[in-house]
């Protein structure tokens, strides 16, 4: 029994409806455990199980789970169920999830939350999520600065378990609602009881706008060295705070989505837990695209059937150099792709970028294209067939990395995902500058070939 | 002149020889400006401003740079400028400082430093980078439990200056260096001078092994909600303190590296500002295997020059064929190097992945195989050589899906980086197959093709 599967255990306790032993079995499982128990079971049992625990328990196993997993059981969830749990949320987290429901599903859950709740999660969703509003939460501490100490520790030992989610590494003070700066527990510790806050609040505090960019939070998180800053909107009134830690997650995100992007996974992960057409639509509507892209490509080899009658060895080149000028290219995809993400290129720097890269492209173009050409020549004993798929090998290899480096940076100017498009754009353009080489540059030599 | 771009302006004061503006106009600098600057001007430049800073600032300035820029400068610095630096840094970054350089000049750096520091950078190197040992800081707070509450404050109070490094948040108790337990600040604050802190240590604490892999501490911060975790040797002796925030920071890289390697740039970041002849050899390093690989692959091609010669409108399906398959198999590629590293596939399940591929493969091929059918049956006006290239592309997107699925983690199970070799050796064999296929395929229906 105890060698078993963790999944197998779960829905055995669960076929014998030991619901006692599910609980504290699930409190003491591994988090890696507990990715893997809810990978493998069936969904059905997936959602038996997430209604034997109470709201708070199933929040804390969700939160081990990738998002994606997660939405999935709390949409098989009975409604009523589900909006338990996601009260238990954060609320950055409970606009995530929500934002990624259907319409239907997302305005009956929030019928089942509280009126300021919902309220509150429809306000977070408006904004992007790229943005300090998108980030931030909106479980802090402020008081007004009028209040006074003995106020403020009153109520905070009045409502401590109202405030287990809250970030209380700082406490806020603000005058009708517009913000005013921080205090330190220290000073509240220290004060009298009938000391106003505002006597003691620090002001010109570093605060950040609701509209205020991804990078440019970053930028302030590697300046200074807080764990969270406050954030205002237009009218100064203190909306909610970004902390360093869920910046650090959105960044890690951001590279793993990058990652399945450049590999043509589109529209956020997959797992393969989630129905298999979905999968094979979502896979597919990057696939369609690629292959009329494909396609095209390949008529320019339509265009020189004669040549390649003539010269039928060809076919072998062809394939070969539109695929390595592909893998060169996508090698200065992936270093611009970086030093985009790192800040050390800015998308006008086309040229620069473009001057670094076709040196790289010069000497790995001459080194391949003397490999492919020698392999030619020796094969067919033809120096000029060698001279024909090195020489387009080469030239492609230049064109593949000059593009390869830049096209990331023009994609970003023109506000497209560079991930996402560069490949596509990359391959088709090599592909077809690389079959019109090999086939002009044979035609070129024909007398020496036949 | 305010409009001027950062780099130009620093540039602009190291020629004026105005140090002191200089020094405040980059302590005064974004960490975005610091990153753009230091990637922009001459690696000369560089030298002449780190040695105009005192060895803290340039500390400070140094670690808003991305790792490679950064090792690349100390590097260039005078040995004595450049331990100085090193001396400011916090243990786990001194020896990963130390680990990239070359031993001449690591051995340098090393002599220049007080011996005890050197010594613990050495044993640090030792860890591998993936274990609680390799991502540990030595800078954390430990004192005998013998001692008495008064001489752990007076130790506190008299070296602060020197713990400006440390983890302060927790404080630990070690008897004969002997791991004990963890310190509350209130108990100590709380406690009379002459309390032993023996009898105020908190046993019990969760501790990690030096050898604790990633994973394990991942699943660690997971379950517990610490900011750090202590490091204990084979002997139970206190060696050093993980963060939850390096932890993260792995994270990050890791994903971040993963991309670099499936699009071929190996061996760790790749930036602009390297020389060229170095960018081209690690580069090339992974291109001619590639270019072994695909030569490979192409000779299929040669063995069917005849069947080629017969039906030259085949030349163009081959490219096509050979692409999307690999498109459709780097995708299931993308979502196993996914869900390996989010832990809801262990690599022993093949079968289970495999089986969860294969349906997508049936689909898409489908889809596929009957796009690329139609426009060769319409281009040409016949439905034979439709049958031909749709029939080869439904098959190897099958058998591609298949294979990209299920390659990432055969290659874990033999210890083999998967992201760097899953791309390679996937397109090598459906560029094979799909060759093959298309070939002998048409060589079957040559009657009706010809």
């Amino acid at each position: 029994m105890e060698n078993q599967k963790p999944w197998i255990q779960l829905e055995n306790l669960l076929e014998n409806e030991q619901h006692e032993e599910l609980r504290s079995y699930l409190d003491e499982m591994s988090s890696e455990d507990v990715v893997s128990t809810f990978s493998h079971i069936r969904a059905e049992s997936s959602v038996d199980v997430f209604m034997q625990l109470a709201p708070a328990e199933a929040a804390d196993i969700m939160e081990d789970l990738p998002n994606s997993l997660r939405d999935k059981i709390l949409e098989d969830l009975p409604v009523k169920q589900a909006a338990a749990i996601i009260h238990e949320f954060r609320s950055d987290e409970q606009a995530d999830i929500i934002h990624e429901m259907d319409d239907k599903e997302a305005s009956a859950i929030l019928q089942e939350l509280s009126p300021a709740e919902a309220e509150s999660i429809r306000r977070l969703i408006l904004f992007d999520s790229d943005t300090a509003g998108g980030l931030m939460i909106t479980e802090y501490l402020a008081f007004d600065e009028d209040k006074t100490v003995a106020e403020v520790t009153n109520n905070l030992r009045e409502k401590s378990s109202e405030y287990t989610k809250y970030n209380l590494q700082y406490i806020y003070a603000t005058r009708n609602g517009i913000f005013e700066g921080v205090l330190q527990t220290r000073d509240l510790l220290l004060s009298t009881s009938d000391t106003k806050l505002s006597q003691i609040v620090i002001r010109g505090a570093k605060t950040v706008q609701e509209t205020s960019t991804y990078d440019e939070l970053v930028g302030f998180f590697d300046r200074y060295d807080f764990y969270g800053v406050p954030v205002l909107n237009a009218r100064n009134e203190l909306v909610g705070v970004v902390l360093r830690r869920d910046l650090r997650e959105e960044e890690t995100d951001k590279a793993n989505l990058e990652l399945l992007e450049v590999q043509g996974i589109v529209g956020g992960e997959e797992l393969r837990t989630m129905p298999i057409l979905e999968r094979s639509k979502r896979r597919l509507s990057w696939l369609s695209v690629n292959i009329l892209l494909n396609i095209m490509a390949a008529s320019v080899i339509a265009f020189y059937q004669d040549t390649l009658s003539s010269v039928i060895a060809l076919a072998v080149f062809l394939p070969i150099v539109s695929d390595m000028s592909g893998c060169s290219g996508n090698q200065a995809v992936a270093v611009s792709l970086r030093e985009l993400a790192l800040g050390v290129v800015k998308p006008f720097e086309v040229m620069r970028v473009w001057w670094q890269e076709v040196w790289v492209g010069v000497v790995n173009g001459i080194v391949l294209g003397i490999l492919l050409g020698t392999a030619a020549w020796i094969w067919k004993g033809n120096i000029y067939l060698g001279l024909v798929a090195g020489g387009a090998l080469a030239i492609n290899t230049i064109i593949a990395v000059s593009l390869g480096g830049t096209i990331p940076l023009i994609l970003k100017q023109f506000k497209v995902d560079p991930a996402l498009a560069s490949g596509p754009l990359l391959t088709t353009i090599t592909d077809m500058v690389g079959f019109f080489l090999t086939l002009s540059f044979a035609n070129l030599a024909m007398n020496h070939l036949v």
